[in-house]
């Protein structure tokens, strides 16, 4: 139920208060490596939703663990009137390699102090238990000082996020009436800068791993090279040819579906200010590298894009080794819009490859993901309640935005549970998911978990 | 001295007769993993050394490791009258990576029976550890018959032939007077299918890595996609055009110095029957993949090549991660023929690399290797007596053969010692030297030995 403003603000207070134990707390649940993409870890993603099960039981939910052929989801449900509020986050992290780029072990997390402010440094901080566990310790000053949770709220944590998540749209469909509610909250992206943000518009994403076999085992280049087939430079022919001089991608049909971007939301991404220079600086480069018609911002939200996450293939140690290699492989994935469909690109792609095959060299594909983009409806009043309380805590106006990562279970909550998803998060552009010293602002900690509080207060 | 034939089968006899025990020496060489290109094993090269010094010295050498900045030489004379013999051979060997890919432990090595006949399997034994102990056994046969090692000796074995022989030319220039012979002897090289074969004709080596930065960091490919600048595209790009539609390398002025084949050499190769199908067969390819107007022992012997040994950048683990990564690197080789030009063509290979990088991406090069090709002069009349031994042993006229590999020390002893240097080895083309499960021929072995006794013979 909603708040009287001064029991809100006793809340807020507890919140306050609380601090130095909700950081203890994540800081527990930081130090479990539960990387769900390397099934060394399987234990560890196990552990970590133990963890959470347990912590959801204390505070008062009705929490379990459940099984998927993976790892498995928590799911916790809290007694209550008023609207069905579901909450999202993911348990599970990115590897963590290039190891060596790391300041610290990034399973063994500490508060550090930045000329920016005081950072959560570690594994997973901003993606995304540090985010998830914003909403759990708001329930849980909730609880303390109003003796009951929030209203009724279910809380629905998955492991396999960051490894395409194989589970979870069986898991959906078999407990679409348990999950299905008025809004879902997610809990998976960032501020525009420092300004509080509901994301309206999501890419999707297609990965796809190729691994091209020429000889039937790594040769001698001085034996072999010349008369043999390289298939590292077959392989960098395809990457090569999958972009034109511009920038565009040349698969067939691949624009089918993309979208202009809407005079609306053009002037309003205007009205952004996005400085595309700041953006890139924060990163060490300087020039937009996408297509060369577009705007910085139409590249990370509303383009299509395709990239090379990895490539391998010879000898990669140290010093040399003259090697013609048997094999040479390639993660590649695209980002996807408007209704571009990941079952048609994937098709095109494996086209294209095979096309560019020389005779003896043989291709195989691992898929790791396809899910389309989203549009997220914004005329639920909920969309505005939130805005307003974001607004409140942050004390600037909180900002409709797109993003370029792909949530796939944002288009899942619309299609198969038929429930309005609202993406708030409080992730900082440099805050280095995914790579190494990945860190949470303490403030994101601290202010996302007083957002939730007003959040929870403005829609229950 | 040469032997009359009495005596010569009587060293023959005890080769023959003492096999095992030469076999167990070579096992014990063998399980000394010492890869001279990772400094983790630079103790093993040591040891490598140290265990060919004893052995050298307990038949009767004059034997002693030399430092150099890195692996150390080892150098072993014999006193005696006649022509001075330099006998050249290397104690290091290439990593073993993938290792998933051998059937063994690369240094636990062991005699294995195949339906071919029986092989010695294991890191080292054809490249160059099982060839160079053919040497020694030879000699020590020798002198267990005969009371004396054959004749002056010089035996000079690097332990840094497979990390670009950093310290080789430096050693070579300070011992010139030391290691000047009448002729060099090079076991590294192998034979033409089943026929005994002198190498007169060996590609030189340029070895360049390239390093591409992009972002100080690895990026979110959803946050950064479709603006930040992807590396390894830009190292794809580079790869892909370092070759036209004919497979002719398109670097400026690459070509340069390159001979045509002269008539005689090209009726020479004719003769040999070379069966192209044959020999892609033995590693899984059917088609020759080199330059389209060329024949396949042109592309393997006589025509330069550009080759990728190894690429490297982002996520490479199990699975999939979604960055955009700050990094991308490959490891490419050129082999050259005629009098091209090393360090020209590296200025034309880098030249081309920086030409091709957008804003933001920097390169770093590292060099590995740069040697001419060599082309041996055969007039001595020493190259006759010895195809005439080889030919007795092995009961197959002896041939003039050419080479794809690079063996640099072949141009030193000219250019350096003038000494003419003679490439003789007993390594099979399906050895796979440089491979998993790399393995040395038992017959190889034996009748190595066999035919050193008998060019000593021929030659002292």
């Amino acid at each position: 139920m909603s708040l009287d403003q001064d029991r809100l603000d006793e809340v807020l207070a507890r919140v306050d208060a609380q601090l130095p134990d909700s950081l203890d707390r994540l800081m527990d649940l930081l130090r479990i490596p539960s990387i769900s993409t390397d099934p060394a870890f399987a234990g560890d993603c196990n552990r970590a939703a133990d963890w959470l099960v347990d912590e959801l039981t204390a505070i008062g939910f009705e929490a379990s663990k459940r099984p998927t052929p993976k790892h498995p989801m928590v799911v916790a449900h809290s007694e209550g009137t008023g609207p069905h509020l579901l909450f999202y986050g993911h348990y599970d992290v990115q590897p963590v390699d290039p190891l060596n780029l790391w300041d610290r072990d990034p399973f063994d997390p500490q508060l550090e102090d930045t000329p920016a402010g005081k950072v959560i440094r570690g594994r997973g901080s901003a993606d995304d238990k540090g985010q998830l566990m914003t909403f759990v310790e708001a329930c849980r000053a909730w609880k303390a000082v109003t003796g009951t949770l929030p209203g009724r709220l279910t809380i629905f944590f998955e492991g396999e996020e960051e490894s395409g998540s194989p589970s979870l749209v069986p898991f959906m469909k078999e407990n679409a009436e348990e999950l299905k509610a008025d809004i879902a909250l997610i809990c998976d992206t960032g501020m525009f800068g420092d300004t509080p943000a509901i994301v309206t518009q999501l890419r999707g994403l297609l990965g796809q791993e190729v691994i091209l076999t020429g000889a039937d085992k790594d040769l001698h280049s001085g034996s072999f090279g010349g008369i043999a087939i390289n298939p590292i430079r077959v392989l960098a022919d395809i990457i090569a040819g999958l972009h034109d001089e511009n920038g565009r991608i040349t698969l067939p049909g691949f624009y089918d579906g993309v979208p202009e971007l809407s005079d609306e939301m053009r002037a309003q991404w205007q009205r952004l200010a996005f400085d595309s220079a700041d953006f890139l600086g924060q990163v060490g480069l300087s020039v937009p590298a996408g297509e060369t018609d577009r705007t910085p911002l139409e590249m990370i939200w509303s383009r299509p894009t395709c990239e090379v996450n990895g490539i391998s293939g010879g000898y990669e140690g140290a010093g040399f080794k003259t090697v013609l290699p048997s094999k040479a492989s390639a993660k590649i994935s695209f980002r996807l819009v408007g209704t571009q469909d990941p079952n048609k690109i994937e098709t095109a792609f494996q086209d294209y490859v095979r096309s560019r095959l020389p005779a003896d060299v043989k291709v195989e594909f691992k898929d790791h993901s396809a899910s389309p983009a989203s549009q997220v409806e914004i005329s639920n009043p909920a969309f505005e309640k939130a805005r307003r309380a974001l607004s409140d805590e942050w004390e600037i106006p909180a900002a409709y935005i797109g993003a370029g990562g792909s949530i796939p279970i944002a288009g899942y909550f619309q299609n198969i549970l038929h429930t309005d998803p609202m993406l708030i998060g409080f992730g900082k552009d440099d805050d280095q998911i995914h790579s190494p010293n990945e860190k949470y602002d303490l403030e994101s900690y601290h202010k996302g978990i007083r957002s939730w509080v007003r959040i929870l207060s403005a829609l229950t």
